[in-house]
């Protein structure tokens, strides 16, 4: 018989720590304990900024990123070029993107993968705002940065068709063997494409 | 150069969720995207729990556990026997215990150990406010249920001699094979206790 030692408020806050990811029941007791401890610090900051974010979050209606503002920072920014529209799953992906500092053109966030057998059909995903948008004149190029997965590529495959009608040049991330990559530990699918791939020295 | 894709409000829960134990910075950028993913399910109802937290949480002015009254729940029941003071470091080894249902008398949190080097002496603990309510005739045992370290156990060592002049009997933990432990994978000192400690079957 385990016995709740704090009161139910701290039990509930434990309970929705567990919820995160990477963050399990063990660890999140951990966590309401450290922000219990460092309270002037820590849990009072926090509270605001969760506070913060609930009360002023917005999902970008052109790209589909996460801001305060819509359209989003990225999409107001007049520096970024405008005919280049790269094309991700989800925000994360994005985000990974942005701190890599290599895309200058604007984004595009579908929402996920097609997924027939889970009913997720285009008009789940953002595909037809997508078409949209490509079809702007401004718009030459369409970067495809969906992931290496199976669902990611059949989607990729999906686009390309739909974006034929589009006069955009389509494209996709190269594959092959990762910077710091190791031979020995890589599949043999990277292997198979980064030899397909392979460029003269 | 990293760019930030979001706004600073998100930029700083990340920053705030990754100083939690367990998250990394990356995991925190995943969490907090988590979190806004997943508003009405997680975000508004963390958001509120942790404002509750702050604004409602105490430290018991007898025990030193963490509540949201003072004394606390434990220190305030009355089904549980006033004889024993079991004696922990930290809040969080109070509530193990409590989880594990097998102490049922009150607890005493120090608030960590003895360590001179670092300039930590009784007075920077609750050691002086242990010494009163042994001193209350009510009570008849202390258990120093410290961690098995060379802090927790020279702590341990100097209660020992602060209660020698109150009328307790003073206990510490069990030593020995942990429940499930495999004698391969245990340390020497382990073994070395246990086999001191052996019982006769």
């Amino acid at each position: 018989m385990a016995r709740a030692a704090a009161g139910p408020e701290i039990e509930r806050l434990i309970q929705l720590l567990a919820r995160l990811p990477g963050l399990g029941p063990r660890s999140a007791r951990r966590a309401a304990l450290h922000l219990v401890k460092k309270k002037e610090q820590l849990l009072d900051p926090l509270a605001s900024a969760l506070a913060e974010t609930r009360d002023t979050i917005l999902t970008c209606e052109t790209c589909g990123n996460i801001d305060t503002q819509s359209p989003c920072t990225l999409c107001r920014d007049n520096t970024r070029d405008r005919s280049m529209i790269c094309v991700v799953e989800e925000v994360g992906d994005l985000w990974a993107l942005e701190r890599a500092a290599v895309i200058n053109g604007l984004y595009h966030v579908l929402g996920g993968t097609l997924s027939p057998l889970d009913g997720v059909g285009p008009d789940d995903l953002t595909i037809p705002k997508l078409i949209d948008r490509a079809a702007d004149p401004q718009v030459t190029e369409v970067l495809l940065a969906l992931n290496a997965t199976v669902e990611g590529q059949s989607t990729a495959h999906y686009l390309m068709d739909q974006l034929a009608g589009c006069n955009v040049a389509v494209s996709r991330l190269a594959q092959g063997v990762p910077i710091g990559g190791e031979l020995d530990y890589l599949d043999e699918g990277t292997l198979a494409a980064a030899v397909k791939a392979r460029k003269a020295m």
